[in-house]
Parts: C-alpha cells; structure tokens; sequence
C-alpha cells in the first residue's frame, strides 16, 4: 500500500480554526452521518469544531472529478458511499484536506462556506454511521481472556485455541445504537445457585466492554480469501465501540453456542470514523506471538496502534468518573489477522461491516476493559466520587469512552462513545 | 389472530393448471424473487408451474387498493415489501389468490396474463429472497442436541440450560446462497490429535444440517419484547435452510464463543417463502416441555407444524439418494417461543430477518439432520447406489433438502433447497 498520504503530512495547517486540543484537526478528517435543521441526513467530515456537509460540497461543485452521486452523500449511511472502495476514499479524504488547507483559497472564499458547508458541531445531531450488514466480535485481548478465563476456568485460563485463533463470534446488527442513546436494562433467565431453576428479571449484571471496531469496504466475492497482505486495502476505518453486556445472563446462556441475550440488546457506536489513513502515524509493532501462528496469519511491518483509552462512569446526578485507562496496543491479534482469520474460509466482507477488537485490557488492573475485571468478578468494588460503589453498572449511570492517538504534538481523536443506562421495562 | 383466511379455503381451484403434486396450489402462494430475460429483479408469487410477476401485475393495475410502490415489487429482495406488515401482506395474499381464482374472469381475460404476469418457471431464475439484516441460528431440535451432547459430552449430553431456553447464537448473512448455488468446500484449522498443534487444509468434515427458518416483518422498537402470545404477527413465512457446517473446524474453534468459520462460508436457502398462514392448516401440538419453562415462553394451542422433510444426496454423476426422512415436528421449541425468547430482552427484530431452526433430527436414525448424526461420526458411514460410502460431504456431492405439508389432499410445498459442493481453492 503506497503510504504517501497528503492529508497526513504534519505539517498541513486549516484555514478552520481548530482548538488546541481538538480531536479533529486536518490530519483526521473522519466521516460520519449527520442530520441538522430537520433535513435529510448526509455525510459529514469532521474540522475542528465544525461538520462538513459533503453533499453541499458536492452540490458547490468541488468534488466533481470524483465518481459520487448526490445519493450516496444524502443518504442515512455510509454504505453506499463506501463502495467505492478504498484508492477512492483515500483521494477524497486528500481533496478534502486540500480544500481546508489554510494555503488554499477556493472553499475559503466560497460564498456559503460558513452556515452551508461548514455546520457548527453543536447544531448537528449525529446518528449510527453505518448499517452494518454483519458484525464480528472478537476476543483478541490476551489480559481480558486470561482475566475472564481465570474467574470461570482457574485451572485453565487461556483456553488451548486461544494463541492459534483470532476467536470471533457473529453479533447482532440490529440493536447497535449510536453514542447518546441511552437503553434500558435487559431482562433476561439467570441462575442463583447451580443446579436451581433459572429466574426471570433484569440483569444484575450489566457491564460495559471497551472495544475499538473497524469498517470495511467491499471484499472479494464470497469463496474468496483476503490474505494479510491485502487486509488495510479493505478496512476503511475505526470507531469506539462499547459491547454491553448481562453477565449473568451470560453465564447461563452461552454454552454451547455463544453469547447471545446477554450481548444483543445494545451496542454502542461512536459516531465519527476514523479512517485507517489517518492513523498510519500511530502505527507500531505487534506483540510478539508464541507459538507461532499459521501462515496465513503472519505478518511483517508494524501493524498495531498505539490508541489511548479511557473509560468513565457517570453516577446520576453526579460527576464522570474515570475508572480504566487503557490502550489499544494490548491487543493480541491486530485487525489484519482478524480480517484475514474471518475470509480464510471464503467468508465475504461486505461495505459497512464492523469488526470489533473485543474488550480491550491493559496488564494492569486500572486499565481493565470491564467492570467484571476492575470490580473482579464483585469482589473489589470500585469506589465511587459520591460515596457508592460499583461492581457493575446501575440505572442512571452514564459510561463513556474516550479514544485518541497522540505523538509529536499530532492528536488523531475519536471522540467518544457515550450511553445512559435505563431502568428495565417491567415485565406485565 | 383472525385465522379466516381467505385464500386457505380447500375448495377453490384456480384457472391456471395445477399439476398433481404440485408444491404450488391455489392455497399455497408462496411470495420470492425472480429475474427473466434480463430484466430487473421482481417480486413473484409461485402457482402449478408458472411465477407470477406481482410487478405486471401491479402495473397492469389489478393491486390498486394496496399501499404498495413499484419499487416495492420492482426489487432485489423482499424486505421492502415486508415492511407493509402482517395484515397487508396478508389481504395481498387473499387478494392474488382471488384473481387466480376459477370463477374469477378478470385477470384469467386479461390480454397479456401468459408471458407477462404469469412466466413459465423454468424461465425464471430464482433469487435469495431476503436480504437478512440478522440472522439467528437456533438449536432447537432435542433428537439433535442430545445426539450431538452425547458425541462431545458422553456424560452430559444436554445441557442444563438447554430445556429452559431455545439456545440459539447469530449468524453470518453475507454468505446466503439461495438453492442451486455452488460452493468450495472451505479451507481453516483444525486439530489431529488434542494437544496437538492446529494444522490448516481443506474441512475433511463437510456436513450439511437439515434446518428451516422463519422470516419476521419489523418487529418493535429496540428495547420492547414481542410477547409469545404476538409472535404470530410478526413471522412472515417459513423456508428451507441448509446450514453448511465443517465439523473439524467447529470442534477446534467452538469454545468459548461459540461456531464461527465452521458454519459462515456458505448457508443455503430455499427461493420460495411459504407464508405461516398458508401452513396454519399443518398446524400440531407441540412437544409436552418438562420442566415447564418460564411464564414468557408458556404458549397455548398448537403451535408447532407438521413439515415433512427429506434430505437427498447426489453423487457426482450418479444418481440422488434419499439419506434422510424426517418432520419439522420433531423441534422441541415452537417459532413463537424462538422470537419471544429473542426479544425478551429489549433486541429488536427486522423485516427480512432470518430465523433458523437448528439441525432438526426425528428420534429414528433415518431421520437424523446430518451426516455427523447419520454416520454417527463416521463410525456408520452411509452406503451409496454408486458403491461408496459417506461419513461426511464429498466434493461433487449435490445436497438437496425437500419439504412439504400435506394433509386430506392438499399439498402445500417448499420446494426444494441444493448446492453442490467444489473442491477447495488452493492456499497459495
């Protein structure tokens, strides 16, 4: 994949003014789905603390060498428009950044930039970036399976498949919810004690999973494998990713099959992606894998990320919280296996899967992915700022993660993902 | 639900030719989607030997009182349609069915109805009638479960939970193929002997699973539970389903997450969807269920269906042979526990959605749903006309499932679901 990407020369500064810390300068450039003043939702690019609306780029007539059509640019999704595929996203994302570079005049002096082009972020809503036509969870952060191993399996907690497969399971789509949508607490069949009947109600349980997820573009017709070597030519980007969980409907459920109740009545996206161009700068080595893996696994290059984490509980009525710092370097398996791993058999990736990392937890205990793991398993409850505690999350409680790549004063951010937990529907 | 039905009435005959044995009388009407002589996608509804093109039909302006669009029928799949709901697609049903009625003059004199809405089958090509945004795969087949428990598990065949809830696990929908599609025998790890480190080739355990599934309207916002006692209104119809499994790859993959590259490199579907109301005539009590499960899965009248099923297999160049004879009576969970038990928890259901049976077995030998279970993990390899044997799928086998209602003289048809398998594409 040739490297020399426009957009991400450090040196680029925009005519948008952008605030010092921001997660959106020009080297960022995510795409996202927004809606404003009641009209249809089209694509927007995030600039600092500004949206810009592409479709009312492409209508202004500077995005006319590229082969879009008004539909893809209004339109509830990024679906369509990712069809294009990979060489062509890249060069739209360079054009952009061409647009906004300070130097560059043409959309800067453009009558309407400001209130049509360039949307005020605090005017937009922003909604569920893509339709995913599949999601994959992995299960790729060797602390969280040996963690979670470890409390339901002591003698044998990294199970013998563990280091040879990227393991995944299929999710549910339907249920994915965009960051600022709050839920309610699942109902769900638990068991008190083993051997005893299960009991019906909500979840005592509930947990957050901090997970980072990737996008792809169209991959090869179905029978037809995506080695690793071509795997970041069909990934177009990341979110944070929070894969709520009921982890004591968990429990009884997930043998034989997997989880299931316990994963599919929420998940939560953040709204900007990230694309995978934007965080080349970030890019580093791996951790080594013993044994080795099989060839169709194997790889060269530096190909994890160095991805800040941050995870917070806000109590209603009371301040967020931070309860994990994390990164997403403590990642086992990198997205190229993953995707690798899912198309060996001749599985086929369609434009707007998401593939997610599974949670994500650093070797130290104040950087676990999970309230089952910070709290573990209940026997160490978190203290909280307001005098309570916490071993999993309660009605009110608000969790939001953070995401973001820094190095050498560049801030790649991803915004957040953020989600209110709501008390449970009575059963009637 | 209102079960006068106009279009099951066992009298009425149509005036296009039915012939004995068909799939497709007056009162089956299953709805799918076809192409012929290049034109785009239509929806069609199968009747004797002829598809009815429902797009002509609208256009020739005979279904003017439905809310329904032209690209609703002008389309690649039925989702679209699917979203006008139980009671409209129901008065469609009703209402084609009228038309296609004997003493019905309008359509049967109108100047174009051979050619143009009524196509020769054997000019049409079928289509994958759905696009799922979901697909759940249940296990709900006590014969199976318990056969497949006591190969893995001697000791503890069926699980605890198995007899408390309709364990199921999502699936993969990207790679739906619909009856008549080939496919390469899938390529991923797999273990010799335990402890063993994984070595990757081509499945030596290809296997097919006997299984149908239902197809739901949209369902309730996420976060609210279809009832069991509502179900009924939210399942469109019912098709064949071939959930192509490779055992060896299942084994080594399984645990903790559950079958993941052992089942989503190909499931076959049947094109036509048979409508639950057309089948309610087959309806039968369900299996007695001991221990009694909880409250929101307790159902009252006859809701499980007598479905004959029969599981050919063809060798390359040789003849088809029956493997398998079995009822979709043998499920221990109904479809209505399935979706109640789905949503429980707040996740909701999509027009287009798929639910699949699992692996359905009857308590004879004869009517195991796989070959894992026929050839009982190929201790008892199946003896061939063509004098070779089966423990598991061979390259060049033609798999095909058939399923049919037939009660005082009516037949109410599914057709038929088959692939062919390829050998692998070599790992380069």
């Amino acid at each position: 994949m040739n490297m020399k990407i426009a957009a991400n020369d450090p040196k680029r500064k925009s005519w948008v003014p952008i605030p010092d810390g921001s997660d959106f300068p020009i080297q960022n450039l995510p795409f996202g789905i927004f809606v404003n003043d009641g009209k249809p939702a089209h694509v927007g690019v995030a600039i600092g603390e500004y949206v810009m609306d592409l479709h009312a780029l492409f209508r202004a007539g500077f995005l006319e060498e590229f082969d879009l059509t008004e539909s893809m640019l209004e339109n509830r999704f990024l679906n369509d428009l990712l069809h294009i595929g990979k060489k062509k996203m890249r060069a739209l994302r360079d054009r952009i950044s061409d647009l906004l570079l300070d130097s560059n005049e043409s959309l800067q002096q453009h009558q309407e930039v400001y209130g049509s082009i360039l949307i005020p972020m605090d005017q937009v809503e922003m909604l569920l970036p893509i339709q995913p036509g599949d999601y994959t969870d992995f299960y790729s952060s060797i602390v969280h399976a040996t963690n979670v191993g470890s409390m339901f399996r002591p003698d044998n907690p990294l199970l013998p498949n563990w280091k040879h497969i990227p393991i995944g399971y299929h999710g549910r789509s339907s249920s994915m919810i965009v960051s600022g949508t709050s839920f309610h607490r699942p109902l769900g069949q638990t068991i008190v004690k083993d051997g005893d009947p299960p009991i019906f109600g909500p979840t005592k349980q509930l947990d957050f999973e901090l997970e980072m997820g990737f996008i792809t573009f169209d991959g090869k017709p179905l029978g037809q494998r995506i080695s690793i070597e071509e795997a970041d030519d069909y990934i177009f980007g990341m979110v944070i990713f929070n894969d709520w969980s009921a982890r004591d409907i968990q429990r009884w459920e997930y043998v034989p099959l997997g989880p299931f109740l316990s994963k599919n009545f929420a998940s939560s996206l953040s709204p900007w992606v990230v694309t995978l161009d934007a965080l080349e700068p970030f890019r580093i080595a791996g951790e080594k894998q013993e044994p080795a893996v099989l060839p169709y696994l194997q790889y060269h290059g530096e190909k994890n990320l160095d991805i800040n984490l941050q995870v917070f509980i806000k109590p209603d009525g009371s301040e967020a919280q931070l309860v994990s710092a994390s990164n997403y370097k403590h990642m086992y398996w990198t997205m190229e296996q993953q995707l690798a791993h899912q198309t060996v058999n001749g599985c086929n990736v369609r434009a707007g899967d998401l593939y997610a990392s599974g949670t994500i937890s650093a070797p130290e205990a104040t950087g676990f992915g999970s309230m089952l793991e910070l709290a573990w398993r209940g026997t160490k409850p978190i203290n909280m700022h307001d005098g309570t505690t916490r071993s999993f999350i309660l009605d009110g409680d608000t969790v939001t993660i953070k995401a973001w790549s820094e190095k050498n004063g560049l801030r790649i951010g991803f915004g957040e993902v953020t989600a209110k937990v709501l008390p449970a529907i009575p059963f009637e």
